[in-house]
């Protein structure tokens, strides 16, 4: 089989570095690791931090990147953050990152990324406090409606970790945030099954 | 059993981003997945990039290692670069970074970093060509000189890994370059056999 080799940046918060995770892959290396295992040729990069909102990965992302994506390689990009702009905190609205300000960051790193790379953004995911999962849920939403504008395949994931029994269980275990293995593989294997992932791996793999 | 929660950045090369690494968690995620297993709080940042040299890791470790580790929290670091350097270019010697540039370039990350974290260095790993190999063994020996004046712990991995049969075959039966799951474990264990490393993944445990 022919692989063409691909090199994908993952930017955002503690969700994406797979915190908590006792196995230190998370739902990156996870889907990572799968695509390898089946004939891939993909580095990966994650470049997820721990209380990183919409606001920090618009200051960091591109300088990471074009560190980590040399103009004469395949290099990708995929993003999920928000959460940690619904904690409480500073902004209009007494969160971190106020709705209207999140929106304006996500436009602004999603419009530069597509611009440059191939790019896909996979939604929030709900902190299991009941006020704060409220705004990350309509955030959710409103960065749905924003990618669908600018092109941008998303998959919205709040419903489906909302719903997972092992998700709360691991939380419950953890540190009241985030999961462990179980949880990590539920978001993993929704990315993997998704139309926009696919699309990537299955044409690295036919190119 | 008391955990103080730590956070670990790696930087280098793509020995340290564990490129090749069908399980994709290389030497750091194998020693990071083992340290909380065993029940340690421990956050990795992987920030390895392949074909960076002592130069581009000079260029961005500190920007990159302040944007994941904030001062509240006990953060560290972990160096390990060397061999691209010693690859073929347009340095003195014909070399991407000579010698003498490639241990101004350690001693600066070094010098800045034991002043501001805990630090660890791994040593430089062969990349199966014989003439390059020479340079990268020769470097390894001047890190390690340069490690001892700075009391940084320094772990000689180069004749570790060149006495490795898994790791032979797994360059061979891949990109020529890198191993996969088999050789990054040879690295994994010597790292989590290292005194350097025990120390802090022992005090993080008892504290």
């Amino acid at each position: 089989m022919i692989s063409v080799p691909v090199r994908i940046c993952f930017f955002g918060d503690s969700m994406v570095n797979g915190t908590g995770d006792d196995a230190c892959l998370g739902w990156v290396g996870r889907i990572c690791a799968s695509a390898r295992r089946s004939g891939r040729d993909l580095t990966c990069y994650n470049l997820g931090v721990r209380r990183d909102t919409s606001a920090d990965v618009l200051a960091r992302w591109q300088r990471e990147a074009e560190a980590r994506l040399p103009p004469e390689h395949d290099g990708r990009l995929v993003f999920s953050f928000g959460a940690n702009d619904c904690c409480p905190g500073e902004d209009i609205g007494g969160v971190r990152v106020a709705p209207g300000r999140a929106l304006t960051n996500a436009e602004a790193i999603l419009t530069a990324a597509v611009a440059w790379r191939p790019t896909l953004m996979v939604g929030s995911l709900p902190i299991c406090d009941i006020a704060v999962d409220r705004r990350i849920r309509h955030l959710s939403d409103d960065f749905a409606s924003l990618c669908a504008r600018l092109r941008v395949p998303y998959l919205d994931v709040f419903d489906l970790v909302a719903a997972s029994d092992i998700w709360a269980r691991e939380i419950a275990a953890g540190d009241g945030v985030h999961p462990n293995e179980g949880g990590y593989a539920v978001i993993g294997d929704a990315v993997e099954n998704w139309a926009g992932w696919r699309a990537w791996i299955d044409r690295a793999a036919s190119s």
